[in-house]
């Protein structure tokens, strides 16, 4: 039996693994494993999707593959037809990006309020600018786009804030934390009350291309846009050119359409915009909540209880 | 009987003075007031403090003057040996601050935590670099120094970030919203705790100079420190030497030993700093506080109530 993952995990966290399930842990692309190797792999770490993605021609080539542990929160990149007919489980690392995340939110909502990038070009200046305003988070409503651990936890530091909590999801039903509710239909009607949209949503067939020209033209003049959740959500396009008159007054991606972001992109010569790389999720304390979660669904598999894991996708 | 303001209040502001008090409001310099002006001001409403500071001369041009209302928290800088003497009574604008200055201690908090300014660098050379971790304030130790106000609400908003709160007060008692508090002789004991230092500490005989090489070498290395008390707090040769050296990983100051900080001060070409000008109070959101507290105080000041005015120092 092999525990095999292409993840980027340091030493000493492989080493934890191999202490605690006391198998082989081989880190290494499935396609640059032996052949013997590749019969004995019965479990798969991954974050599955974009540089370190699975695909269903690997899986094919596992004959003995039961269980694959994802990274990630998302795990629609996965082939899964390759997986449901070969009745692989997989459980995901739903839940770990909440703190991480919504710290990030907070950081890059109080980044515009305060007028940071503003005060820091007065420094580079030397000018003491003592009229400049900043702007207070408090009174004001944010919509977040999704319901989820992620956006539950951006509801619950932003409450603390005194701002007004409006959350979408698919069904508009009530979810503890928000304010009020509403559905993906509704955006054109609390777009315009917001001063704060952000979206957590995952990639579906109905939020892709979600926030084109005819959605913002919905919002407030000087909205500030945060995507923490899948890159296609945006037309890139028009989001630039909402940023570029003003129309949004600030935003900040962590996510694209296409990743990493390419050189030549005009995204990154635009203005009041933040831009990371994917990376919102991903402090030092990341892997140790993910590795948690895959030695505690380990401790399922290895008796072959499949059906008490955590994040079990299927 | 005449309201006199020197400051920076809008039309509308004085305007809805004029209109709740059906007083005569003057918004002049009290030198620059004619003599008949000066014979029936009543009631001064003023910052109190730097550009704004009011003198015992020009207090002693003013016969029958009864109440001054600072729109400031401190009121060190006001003359108050003519205030005894003169018999005067001087309510503050304490507790409007605390909203606006804990969303700047936060926001400068998440700016280094989540390294906004690397990231910044980065996209200005368009280079993605994912392998750049972002930090957490989750589990992180905060010492705040103060435990008024402004600290409390800064104590709840790091609280539900997940952090560890310290408080330093003068008498070390506890205080409702922090995980411990200490007095102001046990910093050596709990810097060297601290992630993040604050202080909204006032301006008094014990805390200033505090901060000098000797107590910033009890610090944590790469500790964050913020600055929204007054600026007399620091040794500010010492500061930018612990900032130079990395010893203090980033800081953010909002006042200084001199307002405004002149051109040449070293501060302005210090790294991991940001520096804004007194202003972290200063919200759209914050005159329309203080005239709240104003003009309650004023309904009791007509009918020579001051012993119910809020905010009361003498």
């Amino acid at each position: 039996m092999i525990l095999c993952t292409s993840s980027d995990l340091l030493k000493e966290q492989l080493q934890r693994i191999r202490e605690e399930t006391q198998k082989n842990v081989v880190q290494n692309k499935i396609t640059l494993l032996s052949e013997a190797e590749k019969q004995q792999v019965e479990c798969i770490l991954t974050y599955g999707n974009f540089d370190d993605a699975i695909t269903a021609e690997e899986l094919e080539q596992l004959p003995n593959v039961k269980w694959i542990q994802t990274m990630s929160s998302g795990t629609e990149q996965l082939p899964h037809n390759m997986i449901k007919k070969k009745n692989i489980h997989v459980t995901s690392a739903k839940g770990v990006h909440a703190i991480s995340i919504s710290e990030y939110v907070l950081g890059a909502m109080l980044h515009f309020a305060k007028k940071i990038e503003k005060f820091q070009v007065l420094k580079k200046n030397k000018i003491w600018a003592d009229s400049e305003e900043m702007f207070e988070l408090h009174g004001k409503t944010i919509c977040i786009l999704g319901t989820g651990h992620i956006a539950q936890e951006i509801a619950r530091k932003t409450k603390v804030f005194g701002m007004n909590i409006l959350g979408v999801n698919r069904s508009g039903n009530h979810v503890e934390g928000f304010d009020e509710i509403y559905s993906l239909h509704q955006i054109a009607e609390i777009f315009p009350q917001c001063d704060y949209i952000c979206s957590a949503l995952p990639s579906t067939i109905e939020t892709r291309d979600l926030i084109k020209k005819e959605t913002i033209d919905f919002m407030k003049d000087g909205v500030v846009f945060i995507n923490v959740g899948r890159g296609d959500l945006i037309v890139e396009e028009d989001f630039i050119q909402a940023l570029q008159a003003g129309k949004i007054g600030g935003a900040a991606l962590d996510v694209f359409k296409s990743e990493p972001l390419e050189y030549g992109h005009p995204l990154w010569s635009t203005d009041n915009l933040i831009i990371t790389p994917h990376t919102s999720y991903k402090t030092n304390r990341y892997i140790h909540r993910v590795l948690a979660i895959f030695l505690a669904n380990y401790s399922y598999f290895k008796y072959g209880n499949f059906e008490d894991m955590i994040n079990k996708i299927n």
